[in-house]
């Protein structure tokens, strides 16, 4: 139940291991051996009590010396203003360019401390440790860090590799079936992007997946994350093929934001997106209702929400147009045909986005 | 009297453009052209009166649309409480992914705005328009940029390639002669690295110099920029030659530090840091005594300081232990033979740092 996959950036290349925690001391040492031992391990009140003890133990196996600081939990712990707390316990540590810095938790610790690690002493070492599912399938991997402001999501932030990222599908043992739930819908994006295996296994194991049995989940998060790396390794910057990777997200985030951030979660947003992009893909000629239907059975199979009935036109519009993905000509999409047949496409006509949108907020 | 260097980085490669600004349009337009046109001009107080205006419509010259925010003025404004002001004018401007930040002043300016573009919406393009001889001559090109944070100098950064560098020699017209001063001790500090006709020139035509000629100084910066710029195209993320850039900073950053940053300005402390780096020269049988003798006449015919009686080793010792660019090895010294000829040194003996430390002490 070991898995490796390799994310290729060159000089900035990295592995993904999922691995039982207790066999990461035998398989990374050499990763860690090459700086210096000093390491902050930045975790957050949830998961600290769960995992930072074990995970402690993990990296001392690896040869580190281990400092803590926890951030609060949520969303709003990633902030600028949170920044000041993470430097501060860098500096106590006596944390030098050749130390470490490890995040322990979800998508939002990973991107708190990443950004710290980035701008300390203009970037230290970087490990991810995701213990959430989305974060293991999808946000671990990449190297875009940050930190929200004024209302702007990721809104200041960088770009900053991980040197090695280390999971173990034990952590979703304690993971609540939302947040399950809410990994998923990332997960479902990537078997569309570019991983038909993934997608059957979505299909014909949701009942092992939905036990947490860590072998089916071994799988599933290496078979996502590989999806992703192969993208990222060839649009490093998010220039151009990286795109692909915001399938249902361009809806997605308007229906996030015109929530308030508070009534969806960002995966339960993007499933209601790839429906969204799904019917966008018909209305322009790119797929049919069979494949929808499909992709909607699946969410649903998955607890995913394929709908949003309380949002309307009016809330979502100056998100579509505003997405800072956009750039200034604005309508830009992500379209897919099937599996594995997923393209860019610009300037879409409004009209079609209507229609779309008004397909999920029915 | 128009000098362009170029900065040799692969697809990060920018040019430095020193001329006068009523030809910048006409010069660097297609720099420009290539991106969106809005642009965030971050400037402070002291300079924007004087040149926040001529400057303003130079950009528009170039086909930007100009938007402002003005920063206090000195070093207490490069400082992390400081981004909120810029990060929340950038959002004012309605500045996106492919706008421009541009800074107009010294390297606190540059430092800060330089900050703030690195890690806006993950980086936008950041242009520098130096006005002090410290910023034109070292702190503009090489895209180190940052700000200070509980007590640690630049502690918080990145690295972050200007697209485009631009000065004038008019600007240096109204800059104070301590400050003057204090450019020229990097321009020294340039010449010694790796241009024998630019300490020449420092030698033989200080009048013309500090009457403030701009052919004269357009040559000066200009050679100064590419010294650092050959150097910089080697090892753009100072992890080897880089080193070199700190030829007389150890020892400078320990006395600025010991005067808590207020005693000496950067340039002096680089100026007394040159005398320490040639005498521990001396004294590990790389230099002579002439050489040192020639340097610290220089320093004196630029109005820079080559001793500092009031410190003492009690004074500077933590901070050459502690010193970030150190690493965790310690004891890492830039020597000089004469110009041209400066090397790396590790594990140099503390009593030679002690013996050379209280010859520029005493």
């Amino acid at each position: 139940m070991t898995r490796e996959i390799p994310v290729r950036l060159g000089e900035r290349s990295y592995r993904v291991l999922v691995a039982p925690f207790t066999l990461w001391g035998e398989l990374v040492a050499p990763e860690f051996a090459e700086r210096g031992r000093t390491a902050v391990l930045v975790t957050e009140e949830r998961v600290g009590p769960l995992w930072a003890g074990p995970v402690r133990g993990a990296l001392q196996a690896c040869g580190l010396e281990i400092h803590e600081v926890w951030a609060p939990a949520g969303e709003g712990s990633k902030d600028l203003s949170h920044l000041p707390l993470l430097y501060d316990s860098f500096l106590a540590a006596g944390l030098k360019r050749d130390g470490w810095v490890v995040a322990l938790g979800g998508g939002v610790v990973g991107d708190l401390a990443g950004f710290a690690a980035a701008t300390y002493m203009r970037g230290v070492a970087f490990a991810q440790i995701p213990t959430s599912l989305i974060a293991m399938a999808d946000a671990s991997v990449g190297g875009k860090v940050g930190v929200n402001f004024g209302g702007g999501k990721n809104l200041v932030g960088a770009f900053h590799q991980p040197r090695i990222v280390l999971t173990d599908p034990a952590f979703l043992s304690t993971l609540p079936d939302p947040e399950f739930a809410n990994g998923l819908a990332e997960v479902i994006k990537a078997a569309i992007i570019g991983d038909p295996d993934l997608f059957a296994l979505l299909e014909e194991r949701a009942a092992e997946i939905w036990n947490r049995n860590p072998v089916v989940l071994a799988d599933l998060i290496g078979r996502s994350i590989s999806v992703k790396a192969e993208i990222v390794g060839r649009d490093e910057l998010d220039r151009g093929e990286r795109q692909l990777l915001n399938l249902g997200h361009t809806f997605g985030h308007a229906l996030e934001a015109a929530g308030g951030f508070e009534r969806l979660r960002h995966g339960e947003a993007v499933a209601i997106g790839l429906m969204a992009a799904c019917q966008l893909s018909i209305l322009l000629g790119r797929a049919d209702v069979i494949f929808r239907d499909r992709v909607a059975e699946l969410l649903r199979r998955h607890r995913l929400p394929t709908h949003c009935p309380w949002a309307s036109w009016d809330d979502i519009a100056p998100w579509l147009g505003l997405d800072k993905k956009s750039g200034e000509q604005g309508g830009t999409y992500v379209l897919t045909g099937g599996i594995g047949d997923v393209t860019v496409h610009r300037q879409v006509p409004e009209a079609s986005v209507r229609e779309a949108a008004a397909f999920v907020m029915a």
